[in-house]
Parts: C-alpha cells; sequence; structure tokens
C-alpha cells in the first residue's frame, strides 16, 4: 500500500501531516513524500522545512495520493507538468484525494470534471470554473476522489479513509492514538459560525494571486 | 516574539506542526525549528522529514518554547544536554509548552515539579514519578507552563495560547483560516469515549522503552 503526498512550493504544512499521521495506521503503508525536485520544499512561509525523498519522476504509481492545498496554489495550478503527472498518477489510484486548495490542482488537472468537491470555504466557488460542484462539507467523496475543506479538514478526512481502506477499528484506534478528541477553545471554525466581521476580513484580505 | 521548537530523534510530526500552523497567526512571530545538531531529524517512522535550521547550540532563548511528544521520548528524557537546554531555554520564555509526551521531557527536566501538567492519556500517571500532579484534560495551564494531551491537543492548546498572548479575535481569525471546525466521523478520541477494547488493546502493547 503505496500513500504518495505531493509537495509543491508554498503548500501547507498541516494539509499534508495531519492525514499522514493518520494514514499511517494503515498496515504496511509505505509513504512518500513526492515534489518536482527531491529535498526540501519551501512552505507557504517560505521555510524549506519538509523533505520530499522523490522527485516526480521517480514516482509513477500509487495506491492512495495525497494534495496538500496553499494559499497560493496558482504556481502548481499553472504547471502542465505537475498536472499531467497528477492525471498519471491518478491512472493507477485506489483513492485520489485533496486537503483545502489541494482540490484546486486536482480540477485543474481535469480529474474532478462534473464531480461534487470540496476545498477551503474561501476558495470554494473557484471550483465551479473548473466544472467541479462546490459543496459546503467536512469532506466530499465522489467516486475514489475525496476532497477535504480547509487545512484540518484534511484530519477528518483521513479518518474516513483509514474507515473505508481498513476498518472502523483501525480508524478508531489510531483516532485514540493521536487523542483526536477536539475541543477547541472557540467555535469560530467555519464561517457560519465565527464572528461576521472575521469572515469579511478574510474574504476582504484574500484573493488568489 | 520568538518561537522555538525543540525536535528530536523519534518525535511525532504533528505534535509540531499542529500548534506551528497556529502560533504562526503571532504577528512577527519568528519561529525556529531546533535540534541537537541541525539538519534533517528522524522521526516516530524513522524518516528523516522535518528540517531543523538550528542546533541547540545556536538558540539561547525563545518567548515560547514548544515540545513535542514522541512514542518513545526515552532517549531525549534520558539525554542530560537536552534537558539542560530546556532549562536554559525556560529561564528566558514566556510559556514553556508541551505537547503530548513532550511533557515527559519537560518534567524530566525537573520545570514542573510540584505542578499541574497533563500528556498522552498512555503516560499520564508517568507524570507522578517526576513530581508533577497529572490532569486529564485537552491541556493544562500552571502559571507559565502550558501543556497539551496527545498528539491533535497541541492544536487546541496552541489557539488558547494565541488568545491568551494576542486576543481571542486573533484566534478566531487563525482557526477560520485553518478551517478547525472538527467532525471526526467517530467519537473515539479519548479512553474514555473509544471502544473499551480498543483502549485495552493500546494499554497492552504500549511501553516506555
Amino acid at each position: 500500500m503505496e500513500i504518495v503526498f505531493l509537495l509543491y512550493e508554498n503548500f501547507t504544512m498541516l494539509d499534508a501531516i495531519g492525514p499522514y499521521e493518520v494514514l499511517r495506521g494503515i498496515p504496511k503503508a509505505q509513504i512518500k513524500f513526492v515534489a518536482k525536485e527531491s529535498g526540501l520544499v519551501r512552505n507557504d512561509a517560505d521555510v524549506p522545512l519538509l523533505n520530499a525523498a522523490y522527485s516526480l519522476d521517480e514516482v509513477k504509481s500509487a495506491d492512495i495520493l495525497v494534495i496538500p492545498g496553499s494559499p497560493n496554489p496558482a504556481a502548481a495550478i499553472g504547471d502542465a507538468a505537475t498536472l499531467a503527472w497528477v492525471r498519471e498518477i491518478d491512472t493507477t489510484t485506489r483513492w485520489t484525494t485533496s486537503v483545502c486548495t489541494g482540490a484546486l490542482i486536482l480540477a485543474a488537472s481535469g480529474l474532478l470534471q462534473g464531480r461534487r468537491a470540496t476545498t477551503h470555504w474561501l476558495t470554494l466557488e473557484v471550483l465551479r470554473s473548473f466544472g467541479v460542484e462546490p459543496v459546503s462539507e467536512r469532506y466530499v467523496r465522489d467516486g475514489k476522489f475525496i476532497t477535504a475543506a480547509g487545512v484540518s479538514a484534511g484530519i477528518d478526512m483521513a479518518l474516513e479513509l483509514l474507515a473505508i481502506e481498513c476498518s472502523v477499528e483501525v480508524a478508531q484506534t489510531t483516532q485514540l492514538m493521536i487523542e483526536y478528541d477536539p475541543k477547541p477553545p472557540f467555535d469560530a471554525g467555519s464561517p457560519a459560525k465565527a464572528p461576521a466581521t472575521i469572515v469579511a476580513q478574510l474574504r476582504k484580505s484574500f484573493s488568489l494571486a
């Protein structure tokens, strides 16, 4: 069982590491971090923190593909070689998944055409421009494609995937090991719940370059 | 505002990356990942994924110190130089914090003596051997020390710290940006909620080496 994470400049760390800690629960999981070039990949704070052991050329298949998001995925969306790689890997996967705006990369590759999907709440409507039906849910499964909402939603999505792929017991065991019994001190994690002024400020300051 | 994450062989990635994504919400935060030697640090899957740009020798102070946990923190707990560094940094901090079994490293350094603290549910009673009062809560604040429960609890702890250090609005803004509106598909994230058989299996298989 090979699980492949696609890294690219400007990606968000938690989008990858949330699902990573969960999908490790799959017995015999072999996990690869892959980027255009192997080595440290700069994240969305422009810091080289996470290491891709493999280049795109070195990885030609995956059982599960995970595409993390970025506050600015424009470069990845505009990179024909990355999109071609995503399409090629997808022909081999059991599950093709994304977290946050990783869904826009998946959509740009054409793979979500006519499907239902979700992404970060700030970019939900962007999906339409790729012929994808935006759905405001924590994660959305359509066939073998599972897309998660913003950043932390990848943890919930991965637990669901673990249950489907292995069993509810394996998912619950992993949940208990990572003590995922969330108790955020505030209830501001979605635009429907956060103070309207904060939602408005973020909408105003955000733009996809 | 300098935020320092202590990395060490066998640490758990999400323990560090959860708080990392949240504490970045502090304006002008300067974040450093530090390890005994700079460079890639092997995680608890024995994979060199995360990069420490600094060695312990290069960092002598922090406003906020974060110590992530590990399924086996024995080596770090037994390393006198690491514990001395933790004590030295602590003399400069506004907040000294831990996630998961990072609390055991903090406890071993002597800094939690006589204080209330929490850690991963599997190791809660170990705190007593260091003269620390174990508390079964999502995170525990005692003076400038904040300790979080297992792995994912670091996200909740960091949101609380963000609110104390900056404001509730800053914490809510960050929560909304990382769309932290958790909806785990199962309710098995604590030993009180998970199926008893799973709790028993994990208790049986777990030991601190």
